[in-house]
C-alpha cells in the first residue's frame, strides 16, 4: 500500500504540493447511487478554507473543487471519484528566505534528509494545505454514513493553548472562526490569538471529534481495529502528536471499577471506552481526541542549521496559521468519517449474514 | 489487507485464541541472512510470560515457541517465518460463569455483536495472550534493526495508576517484575498492587518506548507516516486508549518557540517531536508513550446484561492481570520494532539511491 | 502486501518448506457461522496427496491437517483460521547430489540469486508441496461459496502432453488418478506416463477449471478485475506458464461477430468470454484454463552450472512427479474458489445496497 | 487495496470515464531525483493516441497530459506524481442508440448488473481510453528502469487475426501504425483491416512484450511472483483474454528435456521460461504474450437484450477500433514496465544486503 493512499475498501489517494499547480484526490470504493455534487465537497472545504478570519493564514484561495469522474447524472457510479483543487495564491517569493535553512519543528529538514531534495515553496508536500484532500474525501464519507446508517460526525476545538473550552453545543461550532462549542469563550480566544500574533509566536490545541449513530460491530481485531485505524488516520494529520479514544490517558489513573462502562438493558452507563471495545464499535458514540502541536513557522528568531550544516538563525515572515488547531476540526471530522466508512464496508463484507442476536435490547 | 496482518513489507500475520490449541504467526519479508533461532524469540517471550510474579496472572504457560519455516542452518532464508506456541494451561472451567454475560469494558460484548458468535473461553481472540505473536515478531525485528542499523528498542513502565515512576536507568528495567526504570520505586509499586489485588480491582498504566539509533529519513508521508503507523500499532495493543509521540498532549499548551526543537551543527537541542517531523524520522530518539486502561476482569460486582439482554451482575474470579500495563513493556517494544523495520525496508526501496546531503554535519 | 499473502478480504497467508518441520496457512476474513472441521480440509488435501498412484511422486505423506484457531464448536468465528500440516517423509539425502548445482528450469537458481542462500532440500520454498496450503484455503472457500451462493467449483485435466482429453463428465474426474473427465482415455494416459517414466523425462499439461452459479457483478474494474485476480492466482501456481479466460488465445483469430456472446432473455448464447466481461462476472460459468510446464527434475542428464559458475551436468533421481499437471486440478480449483470468495466479499461490501435491475429476466 | 490501484511500492491509481471531464492518475512511490517532464509522458501517450491512422478509432483527442505534482525543477521529489488528461472530443450523441441495450461481448452489461447504474457514454469507465493512465505511468517506469538498471521494455504486434507477423526488428515497430516488427507485412495488414472495416466486423490480436536487462532476483514467491503480477497486470488490460510467459501454452506439449533451459557459464541456452523461474527473474529477457479479443462494438447487427430484458438487436455505428490489439503494444509495454519497477523496489527493500554469489559468471 502506497504512503499516499489510506483505507482498505474506502480508499483515498492524495497528491499535490502547496505551490504546485493543484491538489487532487481519488476516492475509490464508494458505493454507487449516492447523490453527489461538487457542492457537497465544497461545503466542507469552505469550512477549512484559509483567510476566513484574522486568526488563520491570510493566504487567499478560492479552493474551488472540481469532480472529474465517478459521478453520472448526479449520482456516484461506483467508479473512482477524482477531484481537483487548483492552487491560485502561491506567492513563492515569501519562502525564498527559508529555502536553505530548516525551521525548528518543521518537516523541511526530514523531507530533505529522506529524499535528498524538496520543494521548499510553502512546505511543499508537507503543507497543511494537503488536508483539503482529506476534507473532500470526508465529505463523501459523511454524506454516505448519514444517508445509509444515520451516522453523524461532528467535532470542536476543546483546548486552545492553556484555555480549556467548555462544551455547550454543537450548534455554535460553525458560528465562530475557532470551531469552539461555546460562544461565550470566543472573546477570550480572540484576545489570546491577538496577543500571540503580536508576539509572533504560535500555540497548540486539542480537538475532539465524535461520531453518533455508529452501529455495534464495526472494526477488525486484532490489528485492523477500528481504534487502531482511527489512531493512524488522526496521527497522519499534520501537527498531530497525540490521539486518545474515550478516556484516553485519563485511563492510566482509573480503577477498573471506575473505567469499565456498566451496561443495562437501556444501554451503557458511561463511555470511558469511547465507543470501542476490543477494536470493535459498541454502538455508543465514538469519541476521539487529538493534540496538535504549535505551528513551526513563527516570527521569533530561532537557532537552526542550513543545508551545509552551518549554524544560522531562522524566522518566518510568511502567512502562517499561528495555531493549526483552529482549522483542524473539519479535518479531524473528515478522517473520522473516512475510517468509519471504510469499516462499515469491511464489516458488511464479512458479516452481512450475521443475524442480530436474539432478545437483544441494547 | 486483512485485519490480522500488519506491515507493508515486514508483514506480521497472527492467529490463535486463548483456549484454542495454539497461537501462531507468520513473519514475511524478513531479509535473508539474519542469524535466528527459536531462542531469540523465546528470550523476548519469557519477558512477557505470565506467572512470573504475584502481580500478574497466575496462568502457567511454558510458552515455548517453535520456528516452523524460513530459517535454514541458523539463518533466515527470506521466505516466511512461521512460528507456533501451543496453549497448555487452559482451564476452561474458569470462564463458565461469564459465558452468558458481558464484562463491562470487555470485548466479549462487541465480538458477540459483530460475529453473532464468540469463543467465550478466556477472552478468545480478544485475550491479551495474542500479544505473544507480536513479541515474537518484534524479537526478529529488534535483532535485525540492531545488527543492520545499530538501532536499539527499549521501554519501561512510566506510570502505574497514580504513581509516576521516575526514570533512572534502562539497566534495571528487566530486574523487576514491573519493567520499572527505577528499583527504588518497586516496594511502593508492590504495596500498591497488593492493595489493589486485595480490593479485587484493577488499574491503568502508562508505558514509554524509545528507539535509539534510527537514521533520519524513515517514514512515508502523508498517510503512511512513521508516526501514523506507530499510532496504529500501539493502539492495536489490547487495552491501549491513547498514544503520544514526543511531547504528545503536552504540546497543546506549548508555544511554538518552546515546542520546535532548535538545531545546531551538533544536533537537536530538544526532542518535543519525539524523533518524527512530517511523518519522517529525524535521526533523534523515537519516543512513544501509551495509555493502558485497567483490566476489565475484576472481582468487584458490576452491573451488566446477559445475552438475552436481561440485567445481571458480573464479577470475574479467574486468573487475570490486575494491571495489563505491567506486562505491556515488551509488547510495546515489539510493536515499535516491527514498525521501524517495516519503514527501514520501505525507505530503502524508494530512496536507496539518495546520496547523503553534502556538507551535512548532523 | 507481503509476497506470501493473497486476497483483499479473503486473505490467505502461507509458510513452509518441503523439508522443514511443517507447512501452514492462515485464512483471514472468513465470515462467521460456517460449519467447518479439519475433515473439510482433509478431503480436498487427500485429492492432491502424493503417492496415490504410480504416476505421481512416491513421497509418502499422511498430510494430516490440524485446525489451530478460528473455529469454535464446529463453526467459524470470524477470526483467523490457522492450520498446520507437518512434514513427515523428508529424506533429505535424496537431494544432496543437487545441492551445489542448478536444475534447468528449476527455481533453485533464482532463489539462490535473489536471497544469496536457499534451502536446497526438496526445492525448499519452491516445492510444489506448498500448494497444500492453497488447497486447504480453497476447501474453506468452496464450502462457503456453495452454501452461501450455490457456487460449485470443478476442474479437470484437459491435455496431457500432446494428448487432448475429451470432456465427458465431471462425475469421473475423481475416479481416476489423472483427474481426467473421461475414463476411456485413462489407459492411453497410463501408457503415456509409463513410457515417460521409462524415458526419465517429464511433460506439460493443461488444466481447465470452471465455476458454476457465480452471480453477475463480481469483480472490481479496472485493475482489481475478477479475471486479473484469477490470472495472478493461477500464474502463482508452480509450473504455470499460461492462463486463459474463456476463448483465451483462440480469441486472436476470432471476428467480433463470432466472439461476442449474443444475449437473449433466456441468457447468453455462448461463453467466449469465460463468464467475465470488463472484469466483472456475467452470471455465466467462469472458465479458466492453465498451461503447466513439464517438471524440471528429470533423470535425463542436462548441462548446467554449479554455485561456482562451473559447467556441470545434472540429473535428478529423487521422487518427482513426471507431470505436475496431474495433481494440479485440485490446486487450480482451490485458487479459483479463493479468488471468487474474495470477490464475493468485496462485491457485497460496495454494492450490498444495489437493487436488482427492474424487469431483468436473465 | 482498491480496485483502481495496482502495485505494492510503485503504485498507480487511475480515474476517469470516456465522456467525463478527464482521465487522471497518481503514481506513488517513484524514487526522487528522476529527471521527468510532461514531455516524457506525452511521447508514450502519442504512441497510443487515437486517430493516427485509418485503422483505429477516428476519435480526435490531443490527449495532452499535465503533471500536477511530484516534480520540482525537472526532477521527481519522491512525492506522488499526479497527472491529468482532459477529454475533448466527446460526442455523446454517438452513443444514444445503445444506452438502453447491451453490446454482446461488452462490459456495459456487467457494469449495469454490478452497480445498478452506468455511464453509457462511450463505454464509461470500461472504455479502452482508460489505458492512457497506464501508458503515462509506464512512461515513468520505463525511464527509471532504463536509467537505473539499463532495462529496456519493448513490444510489437505478433498476430492480427489469422495473420502471424514475423519478427524482423524492433526498429520498425514505431514506423507503422500496427506496431508490427516487420514492414513487409504492413500492406497485407492494411488490406486485411480495410476488408474488415468494409465488413463492419472486428478481429483479435496477439501482442508480445519483452524486457531486456532485468537482473536476476526480482519477484516475490510464492504469491507475489513476478509472473503472477505480470499476469494480473496484462489481464487487467481491456479485451485481454490470455497471458503467456515464455513458452506459455506451448509448454503443455513439451518434454522436460526440451523445456528446461540448459545453462552454461556463458548463460542460458534457451528461454522457454520467459525469464522467470519460481516467480523470480533469471536475468534473461522477460517475455510475455497476450491475446486480445475482437472489439465488441461492430456494425453487424447482433441479438441482445435491453435494460428491460426484452430481446432486441444492436449494431454500433460510433468510432471504434476494429482491432483494439493494434493500439495495445504501448499499453502492454507500460504494464510490463510498471510491474518490473514495482518488483525492482520490492527486491531491493528485502535483499539490498545480499552479496552477489561468489564465483558467479552468469
Amino acid at each position: 500500500m502506497s504512503g499516499n493512499t489510506f483505507g482498505t475498501l474506502y480508499c483515498v489517494t492524495s497528491f499535490g504540493e502547496s505551490h504546485g499547480p493543484a491538489y487532487g484526490g481519488v476516492v475509490d470504493g464508494c458505493p454507487p447511487g449516492l447523490a453527489l455534487s461538487a457542492e457537497d465537497l465544497q461545503k466542507e472545504l469552505d469550512r477549512r478554507k484559509p483567510g476566513t478570519s484574522r486568526h488563520v493564514t491570510q493566504r487567499r484561495e478560492a479552493d474551488r473543487v472540481e469532480i472529474l469522474s465517478g459521478v453520472y447524472e448526479g449520482r456516484t457510479t461506483g467508479t473512482p471519484i477524482g477531484f481537483l483543487v487548483r492552487n491560485e495564491d502561491q506567492r513563492s517569493k515569501d519562502y525564498s528566505a527559508i529555502a536553505d535553512k530548516f525551521r525548528p519543528g518543521h518537516a523541511d529538514y526530514t523531507y530533505w534528509r529522506k529524499y535528498g531534495v524538496r520543494d521548499p515553496r510553502g512546505g511543499g508536500r508537507a503543507s497543511a494545505r494537503e488536508t483539503l484532500v482529506r476534507v473532500a474525501a470526508g465529505a463523501i464519507a459523511k454524506k454516505w454514513l448519514a444517508e445509509r446508517y444515520g451516522v453523524s460526525v461532528r467535532g470542536y476545538l476543546a483546548e486552545l493553548g492553556t484555555i480549556r473550552i467548555p462544551f455547550q453545543s454543537y450548534d455554535v461550532v460553525d458560528a465562530n472562526p475557532f470551531f469552539a462549542p461555546s460562544l461565550d469563550i470566543v472573546p477570550r480566544l480572540e484576545a489570546f490569538m491577538d496577543e500571540l500574533r503580536e508576539a509572533g509566536d504560535s500555540v497548540g490545541a486539542r480537538v475532539d471529534v465524535v461520531a453518533t449513530g455508529v452501529p455495534a460491530g464495526w472494526g477488525e481485531p486484532v490489528y485492523g481495529r477500528l481504534d487502531a485505524d482511527l489512531a493512524a488516520a488522526m496521527m497522519s494529520i499534520n501537527a498531530v502528536k497525540g490521539v486518545e479514544i474515550g478516556a484516553g490517558f485519563a485511563a492510566v489513573a482509573q480503577r477498573g471499577s471506575e473505567h469499565g462502562d456498566e451496561m443495562t438493558p437501556e444501554g451503557f452507563l458511561g463511555n470511558n471506552n469511547g465507543g470501542v471495545l476490543g477494536g470493535i464499535s459498541t454502538g455508543q458514540d465514538i469519541r476521539v481526541s487529538i493534540a496538535l502541536k504549535p505551528t513551526s513557522s513563527i516570527r521569533i528568531a530561532r537557532r537552526t542549521i542550513d543545508v551545509r550544516g552551518e549554524p544560522v538563525t531562522v524566522q518566518t515572515t510568511g502567512r502562517h496559521d499561528p495555531c493549526v488547531g483552529i482549522r483542524a476540526t473539519p479535518i479531524a471530522e473528515a478522517m473520522l468519517a473516512c475510517v468509519l466508512m471504510d469499516h462499515a464496508l469491511r464489516h458488511r463484507a464479512q458479516c452481512a449474514d450475521v443475524a442480530p442476536p436474539v432478545g437483544r435490547k441494547t
